[in-house]
């Protein structure tokens, strides 16, 4: 089986769709439990209410719950809403814990607690260990549902306990071993499990080299450490060390798209590019709130030159350079602010590296600086063959990107130092940042020098 | 054991390298294996060259090859250099294919084929089966170590293959299952196997839905498809479904990584934001490409503005709000941009949405549009007291923003049709764009209504 594109996907559908509106129930099964559950999902989230309430009705909670696994995040809980209550419970019980607690903390407080009381109880308490846990740490992502063995259990032992567990557990590739306190006190793969001997000690086999995350660790570094380590899962342990649960890859491959997404959309300057827009006004309302922001700070630059009107009323073609400075300082201060924001994601910058970056960046403004402003005063002398004029201009793009360099390395530096995420220090924000020091250099040396120009 | 961060790592190297410094092997082996291999290649990578000649001579190549595949891809070359040739050979010998496949793809020709010479005949004839694939495609990341059972095998005999495959396979957790042609048929996870009765056959237990890929597939859509379908490896196979590698779960996050930030440096205007920036050089020759294009475009603004000196000699003011107005151009596509990127790479946008997705970005332009609009009249009226120049910038702008939104949603799309990657069309392309289009509109209109402006 190819995976299936979604033309695929729609001629399949179209053939599962006559057994159903015929009620040949195990015809319908058939065909749609051969799909994968992610391809599944796609179909399922193109149907019209009617036809999902009548898909419910065929399958148990428990392939429904596989289904929700896979369908996106945001809508959920229109599907959780529109389900009998009690299949809804069900639904979610069956579901991986992690998953199911990421659909809860969606949901209104009242929905939670009577889905919960609904559930089976083995199933609620598993949900409710994970509830409280902060968004975006390791505790609201991992799962419950692991293997663990103890110190003194044989390989074979552990070996049937593993055979007995594999069904309900989220991975049996790593097996987590903890002492008579429940701390965690080693790992053993399944591939090392297997080519043990059966009579000896897990003690003797397994790994106390054992990397953990603390459960208020953020998800940004685990999926860092995951990536570095190459681990297929990682254990999370509280402040004692007793184990509280495992994060899988899979899970960290979501939070690796959904932070490159966050990342990007903060240099684009737009919040929330992850969620569907529906129409033009969800949209709308997403961007709107950056564009007021750069308005204003627009205003801001706009009344800036409004100070120079008595230079421009003068020499009018200082003008018709004013978007080639402040866009070349925008363009410069955002390759040095992404760099920067990378640098820092990656733990190329840190304390230590701190001022030998910002001497890079400034060597880096300079030599740009230099070569652009050559350039510009080389092709304003020969357009408009005004020697002065082409040096101003050179000489505050040099000026500027000299600067603009330094400010787009700095911004991220500093915010990142008072903890707040320097990815926020967005593309369009250094931007108008560099705009102003651009004008400002840009109407004051030519201010200054005005006899020049006139002349 | 917790990770180690870089000052840990210091410290720790500081009580190894005493024991390197007085000869003592067996300690400072003892310590240095101790650590995981990543922490073993970020201390190796650090290190100076003699300090590096001797630890060669301390671990063997296996050992030496296990840090190499987490040494950043980009310092490689220079180390694999330094070392004897056939210690070179043996470390290239010992390393995953994959890796030591990518490795060999950065050395010159002649290089490769010394090294291949040397190897044995076993890796060399593994590694030569992955060297020609191109770069960035299914067989360039695949690896050709993994196990393959019989369908008419029984899941005893499997599992004994199994113990004696698995120190060298890349993973064991999915084991595939070839037909006597070594046809692609099915697969079972480790996990069912060790479910499984011992007397049982392989083809009554495999799952036989198995989804692989054409060895041509590019590796941005097999990360998407490993996320969706939440697996650990899959299997690449040639036109005829003959099995020809594995790509697994760690490798993919790589791939992830390095398209996320490729997307990001497009985004930003820096090429290769990956390597390592060693000094203002090396940096500035990364950025000055993108800023001396952005500087003939902005000279093509600067020569649309000259074309209205006329108006601007008579209304100097009209100057004050070209950053403005640009600046709004400039950010309001690179939103339309990045969502339009983003809905391609993840599929939400695909030929039969393109019509809807278009309307929806109009729509937006025309809600952000009207809404900036009127405030930006409305504050320039109040600040200049001229109802006519109030207007002219808040149509301006008005009209900026629904032409840019529309522009930056419809540049990606348009070069995806071409089949070029739409996050080329980075921001500052588009921003650059987006000045010409709204200084056009701004002095057009002001040329228009000169008369109303000037009274």
């Amino acid at each position: 089986m190819e995976h299936l594109d979604t033309n695929e996907r729609q001629l399949i559908w179209e053939r599962i769709q006559k057994a159903l509106i015929n009620e040949q129930i195990d015809t319908f099964r058939a065909e749609f439990l051969e799909m994968h559950p992610y391809d599944q999902a796609k179909i399922f989230e193109e149907q019209p209410e009617d036809i999902r309430l009548i898909i419910y009705t065929y399958l148990s909670p428990e392939e429904t719950a596989e289904v929700m696994e896979h369908v996106e995040r945001d809508q959920v809980e229109e599907l959780v809403a529109e389900m009998n209550p009690s299949y809804a419970a069900n639904v979610l019980a069956e579901m991986s814990t992690d998953d199911a607690v990421d659909i809860l903390n969606e949901l209104d407080k009242n929905k939670v607690a009577s889905f919960l009381t609904i559930m089976d109880k083995n199933s609620s308490d598993e949900i409710k260990a994970l509830l409280h846990y902060e968004e975006k740490t390791a505790g609201s992502i991992m799962t419950n549902e692991f293997v663990v063995v103890q110190t003194k259990q044989t390989v074979k032992e552990a070996m049937r306990h593993l055979r007995k567990e594999a069904p309900e557990a989220e991975t049996i590739y790593y097996i987590y071993v903890v002492d008579v306190e429940k701390r965690l006190v080693g790992v053993i793969s399944l591939r090392d499990l297997i080519i043990a001997e059966g009579d000896w000690l897990i003690s003797d086999v397994m790994s106390d080299r054992i990397v953990s995350v603390p459960v208020g660790e953020g998800q940004e570094d685990i999926a860092q450490m995951m990536r570095d380590y190459d681990f297929l899962a990682l254990p999370v342990v509280d402040f004692q060390n007793h184990l509280l649960g495992i994060i899988t890859v899979d899970d960290i491959m979501d939070v690796m798209e959904q932070e490159a997404s966050d990342d990007y959309s903060k240099l684009a300057g737009v919040s929330d590019m992850d969620g569907r827009d529906e129409n033009s006004f969800v949209s709308a309302k997403k961007r709107l709130p950056w564009l007021i922001i750069l308005l204003f700070l627009g205003m801001f630059t706009a009344s800036i030159i409004g100070r120079f009107e008595a230079t421009l009323d003068q020499v009018a073609i200082l003008a018709v350079f004013i978007p080639l400075i402040a866009g070349m300082a925008g363009n410069t201060g955002t390759q040095a602010l992404a760099v920067a924001v990378r640098g820092i994601a990656t733990g190329e910058i840190n304390n230590s590296s701190i001022s030998k970056i910002l001497v890079r960046e400034a060597g880096t403004g300079i030599i740009t600086g230099i070569s652009c402003g050559v350039l510009v005063t080389l092709i304003v002398y020969v357009w408009k063959g005004d020697v002065f004029l082409g040096l101003l201009v050179g000489i505050s793009i040099m000026a500027t990107l000299v600067v603009a360099t330094i400010a787009g390395a700095l911004v991220p530096i500093i915010m990142n130092h008072f903890k707040i995420d320097p990815a926020v220090a967005s593309g369009p924000f250094i931007t108008t940042i560099n705009d102003i020091i651009s004008i400002l250099i840009y109407f004051g040396m030519a201010t200054a020098f005005m006899h020049l120009l006139t002349s």
